[in-house]
């Protein structure tokens, strides 16, 4: 089933190079990762093909460091260990030593002084890595502000190189995020062209907690479209993701020959479902409200907020990924996904987005979905500091230098 | 008198390289470094020898860098500058990068959530090193915990390699200290052969502050028992430690031909020893009391028993390491011994553990002391990783990759 | 204008490298980088030159890293994104691992403290930079104390190398900034020897917060004085530096044949300036007794000394960098220079040290002076480390390997 698992790496390094190079990604080269609809079909499967061969190199102990020095910038708005290590993983894979740049929890300025700042931690930087997803209309903003920053400083002769931004989460999208499921999809299934006509249900599921990121169930509609897939997203009335994020899921399933549903039904949702994606999230509405009570600094305006938000949330207990709704997937074997760390009923919390013995089973399978993202974050700094991602493989096969010796 | 001084390096790394060819140290690959214990004779030998050779091709300008790239990642549980420099100057030697991974002061929950995070962060880890000492009963079973999910991640394929495990202090042993002990005591009395019938007094001592850890004093009766030492340990009535501990340097003791003997006279241990480690720590058993307050969050039971401590610690503030106890010792010559920091009368503390002027006599040996700690945990770190410990050394010798050009 | 921008790399490679060669760097070697007037004419030419060719040959993708593994260990007493971004791209260049020594904003202890500290954390460190502005009479003075710790700690045989100290901002000096200002003055006049009769108007300028270091301006006057330029202190009355470095000052323009003036006119200073750097800063007696009150414990007078500095500050608010006063200076062409960040009138406050239309006028070249810093910290590491500087850099293009391949 795992192709990845079970095919030889070398196998595996031959077939994802022979991909790359029918693929044309050259406009990746010193372009920034921010959304994944902003990227060609060719680039999308150059990024998995990349990912798939660094995977591949490091399995047979060879060496992809492809930078003597450099740094690779972190700016995260909020506690991250996984995305953290993920970053870091990816850094150091290629030879990127991390540097944080802890700007607390508030709200970095805007204007002058990102811009300033942006040129004054790049002056040695390959990547900058940045998650921001607290704020709708925010964290997306804010990271094609530091790029334009970035870019001004290597067009001014300031920064003797551009650094690349790669977006690590933010309002609108998730893409090291959607990337990585999609990876783990392709491996499930033996291949993107396997995608054809499956069925995935991205279904909203109930947490106890609140205010969860809508970048992960919008960026997995806005990248499974691509590929031919039936992607049905499934949620109460109410937690409705944002409508240009949807406008795009349904252009885009339109072009690729797939589909692209609404429901508010799990159990349709479920229905033949070749994968499902189970997960909780907040209203895109009550996050746009949150975002401006907020720039308001109406804090007592948050809290009644919040408090709606958790009555609203506790009429949907019922939605649920039970081992009943399970067996209504195709064959009973619908391959069960989610980003980690879920809401376990009765492990984390009393009643949450899945039932233990669900997970339990999957437990592996999730392991080797999250296993993908510091490759996906490895293959889109590789494909936009090297000018020729191909050349620079067979010279680092040519070099052969060992991981560990 | 110390050999690691006076000798020179190349000939040094010549006889630590034929030490290790005569020592079976096999079972250390991919294997933990727990409690020193468990390693046998020819590990524990072995694990000297690597650190020696380590240090004096770094004294001859060689580079020992081994992994091309890879994360070290350290878990401590509380603020700890030396432990975290050591681990990070072991893992730089190696070529490995230091990830920290800072869950506060705090207990990290146990179960399904240690199985998740300790995959999640070490997709490319190939250390972790854990420090947990505050609760008797936790610290080793937390690292025995995140052994086996990491082992198990390994087994089902989600790591593409298996992370050593580096105990940098529990509630049980302190390995790489009372590994750096070792070898101090080592260079100083030439060998490791000559340490047969050499005294060692691991003495309580006076100190101010409240509940310093027993892994100290437990991991020096744990090692030290094993050449064919005369080990004493002394302590006022009331400040025992583990009884597995003792009972494991009692049967040590007799199989190596030493002795162990617990006294409650420092005078006893110090008369005639040739080494002294005189240092505060917390009774066992009332280390074992806070640990079960705090299972039932009871704060105040904490409170009235830390009040009890200091109440009985106050009693015994003449347990000083004196210029006159000093005299009784072997040719008033011992060897005086600290983990650092000590707590100096009249310098950190009104009364404390020593009396200044003995320990400014041996501060040049005790830094020495601490110095063999980076090269400790790198061999801890070298021995798990390198399948061919030895043909790895000739490879790096043929290599010959200068660390500072 | 700006050599560095227009000429050829490879060009300014080789100018650099034949600069070294005629200079003796001897004394540099295994020495501390603590005050500019402590090192030679040649030595201070000799750093400028090392970082031009460690620049020129970033710029060509030539990697210069000297160092396999070693740690540069940083010690801020302060939170500082700028000056850690700029250590750590100094060190990542050379090799070297950042670790942070983060001992909280409190005052670190002296004595048998700072001895035993240095030395365990220097075990494996070739460099440490320490950021300690806070206190008049304590900064340098505690640089100096780890200086002559690790040096003991080397001499006594404990450290296997001695780690050099770098001063990344003290409460007298300031020679990372101050060398990258002369760096970026040098550019602009296409050498250092076109700096002969230029003038310089370093000038206080209102900010509205409180207690700006002083490192700055004395930085400046000490540094620009030696090169024949003539240099211009301007302030209120009240806002004298430090006596000793004015003495200095006028000391080394009367060798170099240059100026040392001091005035209470900004307009004075600015008129036929050919640089103006006009900044903040606290009345250097005013920054003594604040130290003195500290050492009391007198927080109430510390208070009450703000509330006095503020008013005195708030009479001042004329002493600002206006286009008109711009327009007084040689051809109103003046090279205006600030370290940033800066307080921007109508930007990052209502009133602050210059109009935004003339920092938006001089960002870019702002920009270009802040960038100076990672290679003047690295030129005085390189320098300190490395025994034969000219030897090393010819090894360097020698092997010519690739920054990023």
């Amino acid at each position: 089933m795992n192709s990845a698992a079970t095919r030889d790496p070398a196998d595996r390094l031959v077939a994802a190079l022979a991909e790359l190079e029918r693929l044309d990604v050259s406009a990746m080269t010193n372009d920034d990762f921010l959304l994944t609809w902003e990227r060609s079909d060719d680039e999308i499967r150059g990024t998995l093909a990349v990912a798939a061969a660094l995977r591949a190199m490091r399995e047979q102990n060879i060496s992809s460091r492809v930078f003597d020095s450099g740094l690779a910038i972190s700016l995260f708005r909020d506690n991250s260990t996984r995305t953290r290590f993920s970053f870091a993983s990816a850094a150091n894979l290629l030879g990127l030593e991390v540097q944080d740049l802890d700007e607390g929890k508030s709200q970095v300025a805007h204007g002058e002084t990102v811009r300033e700042t942006a040129n004054m931690i790049s002056f040695m930087a390959d990547v900058i890595g940045i998650r921001d997803d607290m704020y709708i209309g925010k964290g997306n903003a804010y990271m094609r502000e530091v790029a334009a920053a970035v870019q001004a400083g290597y067009d001014e002769g300031v920064l003797e190189q551009r650094p690349t931004l790669v977006n690590l989460q933010c309002d609108i999208d998730h893409p090291t995020q959607s990337m990585s499921d999609l990876a783990h999809i392709v491996d499930h299934f033996g291949g993107i062209d396997n995608l054809r006509g499956r069925k995935i249900a991205m279904t909203w599921a109930y947490s106890p907690s609140y205010g969860k990121p809508l970048s992960v169930p919008q960026g997995v509609i806005g990248l499974m479209t691509r590929f031919g897939m039936d992607v049905t997203l499934a949620h109460p009335e109410g937690y409705e993701v944002m409508p240009e994020v949807e406008e795009i899921a349904r252009r885009q399933a339109g072009e690729s020959g797939g589909s692209f549903t609404r429901t508010n039904s799990m159990s349709e949702a479920f229905a033949d479902a070749d994968v499902v994606y189970p997960k909780s999230w907040a209203p895109f509405a009550a996050m746009e409200e949150r975002t401006e009570l907020y720039g308001n600094g109406d804090f007592d305006g948050i809290d009644a907020l919040e408090q709606r938000l958790l009555a609203q949330n506790a009429r949907h207990t019922d939605w649920t990924c039970t081992e009943e709704l399970m067996a209504t997937t195709r064959d009973g074997q619908a391959l069960y996904m989610h980003c980690l760390p879920a809401d376990i009923t009765g492990v984390s919390c009393e009643q949450g987005e899945v039932e233990a013995s669900v997970f339990d089973r999957y437990r592996v399978p999730l392991y080797l979905q999250a296993g993908h993202k510091p490759y996906s974050i490895a293959a889109m700094i590789f494909l936009a500091r090297m000018a020729d991602p191909l050349g620079e493989f067979r010279r680092l096969l040519d070099r052969s230098t060992s991981r560990v010796s």
